[in-house]
């Protein structure tokens, strides 16, 4: 057996390999790669993931997750080889289902039109896009048709991202959600909007850039094995457990954009920095799930980074950087500034009340265009009416309107968007359990002392990779399934705090 | 046979983007690469290598090569088609020589060796890499194996490097070469050395950035398809034909490092850049061989970088950017510093006459390692011997010694040093031939043009990529064969005149 297993993890080693060497081409092509390298780049993966792609629908594989089956079986089912086993053949049950042929087009348009984007969004200039945009969708639908059976086209786009989750279940959580959060948004709307001018003075690139490096190495996020670049658009990504890296953007006009950002993306970073060494290059070792992987990045960012516990610790810190900005704005004015609730035009901008509005009209989008009530040509029109209806703010031009997040122009439509929202739930649900088994947590933080918090996380999350899918993860930590109460104690608790509800 | 060349193309672009990516992870890791990146880093290429050997070595490549033959031979010698299938059969027939299991093996190794030797140069530590480069005249010999038939063990090696050299060729060339310069060395040593000290002054390291950057752009490295990074050693790489990168190291008390380096490196990616663009991915689009390759980095290195008409254009502005540091000093100074003759330690920083003795030298030192007339553990002692021997001048340690340049640390023993000497002889008759072509150009250089050089060299070298062989570019451009003459006539003008000999 041991000779069939060591089999297996060198085949699986070397899917593991392409596709980190396709994400350094990708991270290389949004840091530093000269524009002549563009049309390359975009062969370059096609024929990286043409090959992974080969490797992880090789019937050997198949055959060999097959034999393995008997001893998998004999196992506990959550000890790594039964869980590498598993998860292998998940994978494989599901690559063998597309065709090659399919992916290389896939990936060789989805390059393409991140390339068209790129300079499509700061021109404000959909049309451009909007050719490729109705491809991503054709492609969409037809990645969609190989998984037959499916009770909705976008759940098995829905189940790439989120395993085990499906359009109707989300619709079912986030209309549940919407019901809490109309009444908190109206509100808190109905109150006067916090200053946040003082944010906006300017704060210059290298001490941003400075502090949000020291912030983040105070949380955990480990430098030895990692580092970080400038993006148009922020990222996180990972090339092996030991070198998993984040990206950010400045803004010299918005304190908030870098920093915020940055915590952000440490988030999913310290989530994969903390997965067990030894599940090196194995199918164990990624996040698993975008909602489970979103919930880090904003359980740092939110639960975290814009607490009053946080900043006690940071806020002296932060007024030191930049004495001239800062040096008179009170502790009290800052803590509301960075919790302002505005309905704004910009999804990563957004409030945490907010935010599940921008979320959820994009998922409602998303299904209306599989589905065919809405044809990409109308999408700016649909985009609009919505952000009228929902938030009550219309942007006057697409560069902040349909054209502000990357994920339909650099991937599928469908399944893109409902993590952030997921994740939302999730980070509540995992921080409630964290601060009741350990009470200290809000007074260490107040110390800048993370080391309980991101311990238990690691201990409880992070550790396992992708061994339990995002269902079996909550209901080990919470014993029950997932569920948006402790996401709206949350928001009543704080923000009726701040607002005076 | 339209189909049967688009397969072919197929086949072969997708072994060109293997390589990319892996030239792209080198690059990443000797530039950004955290240090917890390492150890998967190894794996990573040393698993794209052997993904690449396989395609290499695929028996279907054999088959199509040999059905295009008639094909082939129904075109001229130097269309572009019979060279691709010319070229692309003789890497077959080489690759197909070497076990796949030894490519990975040596991969491994040699990323290894390297990662080792990064931390021992600075620790001059030569004990701690002494196992590895013994592993690695072991790699080297049995790759050599891999071609029986050799008249030396170290003509498989020089072959991969300089085709159609072999060790007896190199011997001969090197020891004519040998019997001219010795003199010309013997003749300035009796000779005040210049002044130099001025170049060691303090000069800041973005100042010398910026200047460097001006310069290559000056002379023609696009931007637009390259950039530049720093690194412990400075190199040039190609992901592709619009991205060709150059790397610089700074010393901010030594203005040539940076200077010459980032010129010698830019030669090298202008000659990439020069390939034309519908080679692009195919066999044919790379430097001909190592020789040709350093003809170019030290052709503008040293033929235009080091030339009075040079500096009559740059001086004015190298002192604009450096007012304090050579404000003071003469043009005729700063032309008789950057041309200094001295017997030194470091082959990188010598000048132009003395520099191919460090390289003959290391070439006499492989050829006995590999001939078992010295082992591993003597070699730091042979080093300091033949450095005492030819140039006067021994390290007093390891460090500016055997440990100085990377080469035997992270490829073969054997080929890893020829290529420069060889460059400097086809530099200079390459130069000679350009400058009969149109005696304009020393004048044009004084005016900071650089367009009638680079056009000449781009017309009849760098256009062709790997259509000729080293041997076949110079019977066409000089209608004979590789010549020391033109070499030892420049630099008996050139230090004639310098040194009144």
């Amino acid at each position: 057996m041991d000779k069939k297993l060591e089999a297996l993890l060198a085949r699986l080693g070397e899917i593991n390999d392409l596709e980190s060497a396709a994400a350094l081409l990708s991270w290389d092509q949004e840091t530093y790669m000269p524009p002549g390298g563009g049309p390359a780049r975009a062969r370059q993966l096609a024929t990286l993931g043409r090959l992974a792609h080969e490797k992880r629908t090789d019937p050997a594989l198949g055959k060999m997750l097959e034999e393995l089956r008997p001893y998998e079986e004999s196992l506990p089912y959550d000890s790594d080889e039964a869980s590498l086993i598993r998860v292998a053949r998940r994978d494989y049950e599901r690559a063998i289902k597309v065709l090659p042929s399919f992916m290389a087009r896939f990936y060789r348009h989805t390059a393409e039109s991140y390339m068209v984007w790129v300079k499509a969004r700061p021109a404000n200039d959909y049309r451009s896009v909007q050719p490729y945009l109705e491809k991503t969708l054709d492609l969409s639908r037809e990645l969609a048709d190989f998984f037959p059976g499916y009770e909705h086209i976008a759940d098995p786009l829905i189940d790439y991202a989120d395993e085990g989750m499906k359009a109707s279940t989300v619709r079912e959580v986030f209309a549940e959600l919407r019901t809490q959060l109309v009444p908190l948004v109206r509100a808190i709307a109905s109150q006067p909007v916090a200053d946040d001018a003082f944010l906006h003075q300017h704060y210059p690139e290298a001490e941003q850039l400075a502090f949000g490096l020291e912030a983040v190495k105070t949380l955990g996020y480990e430098f030895q094995r990692g580092r970080q670049d400038k993006t148009a658009h922020p990222f996180a990504t990972k090339f092996s457990l030991g070198d998993v890296r984040i990206t950010t953007r400045v803004k010299e006009n918005d304190l908030s954009e870098a920093l915020f950002g940055t915590v952000h993306e440490a988030g999913h970073a310290m989530y994969e920095q903390g997965i067990r060494m030894d599940l090196e290059a194995t199918p164990l070792a990624h996040g698993t799930s975008s909602g489970v992987h979103e919930s880090q990045s904003r359980l740092w960012e939110n639960l975290v980074g814009r607490s009053r516990s946080f900043w006690r610790f940071f806020y002296p810190k932060l007024q030191a950087a930049f004495p001239n900005q800062l040096g008179a704005v009170s502790f009290d004015a800052f803590y509301r500034a960075i919790n302002k609730v505005q309905q704004s035009l910009i999804r990563t901008d957004a409030d945490e009340v907010t935010y599940n509005l921008h979320v959820m009209l994009r998922f409602d989008l998303e299904l209306a265009l599989l589905e065919g009530r809405l044809a990409v040509r109308e999408l700016p029109e649909a985009w609009r009416g919505r952000y009228q209806a929902d938030l009550g703010i219309v942007s006057p031009d697409d560069r902040d309107g349909v054209l502000q997040d990357v994920h339909w122009y650099a991937g599928t439509i469908g399944g893109a968007f409902q993590g952030y929202t997921l994740g939302n739930i999730l980070g509540a649900q995992f921080f409630e359990a964290a601060a009741r088994a350990h009470p200290s947590i809000p007074s260490e933080i107040e110390r800048g002392e993370f080391d309980t918090l991101r311990g238990w996380l690691k201990e409880n999350i992070y550790q396992h990779g992708r061994k339990f899918t995002a269902n079996e993860l909550v209901q080990r930590i919470t014993g029950g399934p997932l569920s948006i109460q402790p996401y709206i104690r949350y928001l009543r608790s704080k923000y009726g705090e701040l607002y005076s509800l």
